[in-house]
């Protein structure tokens, strides 16, 4: 039986599994493009599957998961032997120390950029906090290795993808864009996506010539934290 | 070599680490407690091995990691075979699957409760959409498993546990206990907790005489979201 992902490529977090599906050469799934404007996430045939009514789900026979990342890491394990390896060796403690490392920063810096912030001096807090945590990116992190989770393109390079692709969205690339690291961080991501791998026509707004290192064109992109 | 952890049982992030080492049984490391008020996590020599400069850092002889999931994790893996069983069997992709999903659901509901809100009505509004979150835990998913990753106790309850501590001590631990099921894992988790194993003396405000469910008794907390 296929993959069935539910989702909507205007969601960061369903960007995020069809990247990895991308990196890993499978374009044997389903996918239901399901209405946010419509609530068609709050209807109660998907909040039987999605108890917090998000919009992500994936459906693998009787295995009905969500939350993107561990959607992304499920289907790098089970699609191991083919496609980008994206995850480090699981018997080794001490890459995957680090790797749980990586993804946990990814995670913490994401509330930065993603809380709700309400008003214009919160906003103004948070970005400055953001620009110090990407000089640390800058400066100490992509300084010494390629990608974020150490010298190989792992899940977590796809799991910032879509955060960065909406900082241009909001107005602030030019704080990925400032800094030499992160922006070369960037470009190395853009020159090795799997662009040919990609079957659905909505993502092509993710197609080198139509982008700046990772800026998305103007659409509505919804982004969420799960 | 024995483990050595840098941090203090004042930050949420190493309570963490402290009830892993506790669950696994392990009370042969070293425990470096610095002093937050004395800026101690801004010092060059904390800096090097932290590059965020918050609190945790855990070195066990070349591995140097932050971020407590990660450290909780590493220890876990290390310590596979004694203590409390804390991961599910790694081989188990549909286990791991879940695993992740429900870890993954623990960072997104911390969002809410660790943004940086400045203002009564963000506060208010972050609480609604905590509460309506909460009910999902009760209703739907502890009214279904027992522990927060399923039926057996994992990492992910430990994860919680800081943070619901911590729901009391901001004043909101009715939240928690005007919901049974919430209310009913944490009594499990209390009475399942390791408590001689513990033997850092400050951890004593989590002793079950002291605390009614896990509300800590009126110290200062540090809550960090790494």
């Amino acid at each position: 039986m296929a993959l069935k992902l539910t989702g909507t490529p205007k969601s960061s977090c369903t960007l995020k599994v069809l990247l990895t599906l991308a990196e890993k050469g499978i374009s044997n799934y389903e996918f239901i493009d399901i209405d946010l404007m419509k609530g068609e996430q709050k209807v109660p045939s998907h909040l039987a599957k999605q108890l917090f009514g998000v919009v992500l789900i994936l459906e693998d026979g009787e295995i009905s998961l969500y939350e993107s990342r561990a959607i992304c890491r499920y289907l790098a394990r089970k699609y191991d032997n083919v496609g980008t390896p994206l995850l480090p060796d699981l018997s080794n403690l001490t890459k995957m120390g680090y790797f749980e490392q990586w993804a946990s920063v990814e995670m913490a810096i994401l509330m930065l950029i993603t809380g709700e912030p309400k008003n214009e001096e919160l906003v103004h807090s948070l970005l400055a906090t953001l620009a110090q945590k990407l000089d640390v990116y800058d400066g100490a992190i992509l300084a010494k290795q390629k990608y974020m989770a150490g010298d190989t393109f792992t899940l977590v390079d796809i799991f910032y993808m879509p955060l960065m692709s909406y900082m241009f969205r909001m107005g602030f690339g030019h704080m990925i864009t400032d800094r030499a690291n992160v922006k070369a961080w960037g470009r190395v991501y853009k020159n090795n996506f799997p662009f040919n791998a990609i079957r659905l026509t909505k993502l092509d707004f993710l197609l080198p010539s139509r982008i700046k290192i990772f800026a998305l064109k103007p659409v509505r992109l919804e982004h969420c934290n799960n």
